[in-house]
């Protein structure tokens, strides 16, 4: 190894409304060593995600807040630099959830070696990894589409979205996307196979332009985002419709109460169902679930797309474009390039 | 017979906003003659519920708008006072879905007989009939309660809200409900054996009056009211909550929009569901649900209330009722005796 500090980046204090660059630290320390039964991980891709934001307030959810000062932690894929474990050798590809830093400890449970005969490494953290898995299980567990039937799904464009349409498309679906921009839109139908996309920033009438794309109402509602996106798609909700909460992005840096129309009544009415969820929920199935996405991924059935910004000084830029709408798939960090 | 006309009430106005007797309008007609496989039923008892608030508007819903002018229609338990079918006789109790006036034409098809035996008539339209299967599949199939859980009830003292409380208490979980006097609370806990019961009336702080009677949290709320008092309730869902969506009676009159915290953050970060549902979704179970109940009540287990007023012009007033708050349990009208 030629490097000899660990970057790392701590929370340096928690955003109110939209994060900024200032809420990060950049700091050094030395590289650690593993202590028996650990391995040294050197970050080459480092994953920013959603659901992220909501651990940096200081808010009960379901998972616990960042602690202040200290690194954040996330996804990663990695190398085993050095091995005191025999489940592991040098060189060895690894996922798992360890920190925003060049190098990180990781016992032994806490890491899975990637086979990257199946797809490249990224994929871990992608349609291979969590994204992939939530769209899985929030489709197929809650959303069951039924052949012919319409599933609409918002933040499309995103990590999770792409995954939830196209699998959508495996099960015989009409498929409706909404995204921010004309060219992510584009992409979901000419490449992922969507039936149709609407963007939310150009459309005055959301309403209308969903009825004009779901002639036959709305049978699964995949919803990434919340708000008026919601809304909309809430008035054309078939009878026994489902709605799989993935996500509430267009919330997460709200300073206000989220005040809008109650759903209760359409649900009521509609005999639909609203669940959130996230993929822990679903760890007891995850084998099954990763089996098929590479499957799916192997037979060309479902594409994926990453954004990959390089440099771990950008991570934080990374992190905040999820907000703006900047990035299409999968949103990742190149860290650093295999040692061997 | 010593009747000669047939009383009957039509919808004259759809209400905007509460109902009152303006919309309704009494007239006479002939008493009309069965055909093959018919029976002329004669009205005993009749229940006003507080979904016909909905038919009364020119709305797409779950069930059709009652018509302009036509004979309202809904659950009556009446006599067979002719019958031209093998399947009834004259003196049969049967209980069907009919219509607001004293003499039906009833399809043999239309109407079931009521075994008396069992318990009271009245029954049948009450903890035996719609709102008793109402409960029970709400609170089994979609709540699905468990043992130790916390289930809390809104419109508890109502027909359905009643025996959803003691379906919860045989299946031993902690009940807490919502109503709003301190009369129907003290019955819900002195007679029905509620835990705990909140006067919505009375209470300033609906929010911390719940925590205090939900120490561990909410894990059903079996919702038949909706608005404010839910928002509430939705604060205290523990991870992996059920809200059975029965009804929403704070809202059936509203005559704004329905505007308030929006539900989806609370529900993906709890991985809570709500589920919109009518009775006629588990016909498939109706049995299974009757006889069940039926065994309940000739236990001892589940105890029933109603309210019965007397005499068929009281009929609008019963049904204006529901929406004061002034009905304990079953709302009934008591039209006339049996002729055997």
């Amino acid at each position: 190894m030629t490097e000899q500090v660990n970057r790392q980046i701590l929370l340096a204090s928690r955003p109110q409304g939209m994060p900024t660059e200032e809420n990060f630290r950049f700091v050094e320390s030395a590289i650690p060593s593993p202590t028996e039964g650990e391995v040294l991980v050197k970050t080459l891709y480092l994953s920013v995600d959603p659901y992220m934001r909501g651990r940096m307030n200081d808010a009960k959810s379901y998972v616990p807040p960042f602690a202040l000062n200290e690194v954040i932690s996330g996804g990663i894929v990695g190398e085993v630099v050095q091995s005191r474990t025999p489940d592991f050798a040098e060189g060895d590809i690894v996922v798992g959830n360890l920190g925003w830093q060049e190098y990180s400890i990781a016992d032994k449970n806490q890491v899975r070696k990637i086979d990257s005969t199946i797809a490249p490494v990224t994929t871990a953290l992608g349609v291979l990894g969590m994204p992939g898995l939530t769209a899985y299980f929030g489709l197929l567990y809650i959303g069951q589409p039924k052949e012919g039937e319409t599933v609409v799904i918002s933040g499309a464009a995103g990590a999770v979205g792409m995954i939830v349409g196209q699998i959508a498309k495996i099960k015989g679906c009409r498929v409706v996307g909404i995204a921010g921009s004309d060219e992510k839109n584009r992409y979901l139908v000419d490449e992922l196979g969507f039936d149709e996309a609407i963007n939310y920033k150009t459309t005055d009438n959301m309403k209308d332009a969903l009825k004009k794309a779901c002639p036959n109402g709305v049978d699964v509602y995949f919803d990434n985002v919340g708000g008026e996106i919601s809304d909309a798609v809430m008035k054309l909700l078939n009878f026994n419709a489902r709605i799989p909460l993935c996500g509430q992005i267009s919330l997460y840096n709200l300073e206000k109460q989220d005040v809008g129309p109650r759903v209760q009544t359409q649900l009521l009415i509609k005999s639909a169902m609203m669940q959130g969820f996230i993929v822990s929920n679903y760890s007891a199935h995850f084998k099954e679930g990763a089996t098929q996405l590479a499957q799916w991924v192997v037979e060309g059935k479902i594409k994926y797309t990453e954004n990959i910004v390089e440099g771990f000084e950008n991570i934080p830029k990374a992190f905040l474009g999820l907000f703006s709408g900047e990035n299409l798939g999968k949103q990742l960090v190149k860290v650093a390039e295999r040692t061997r």
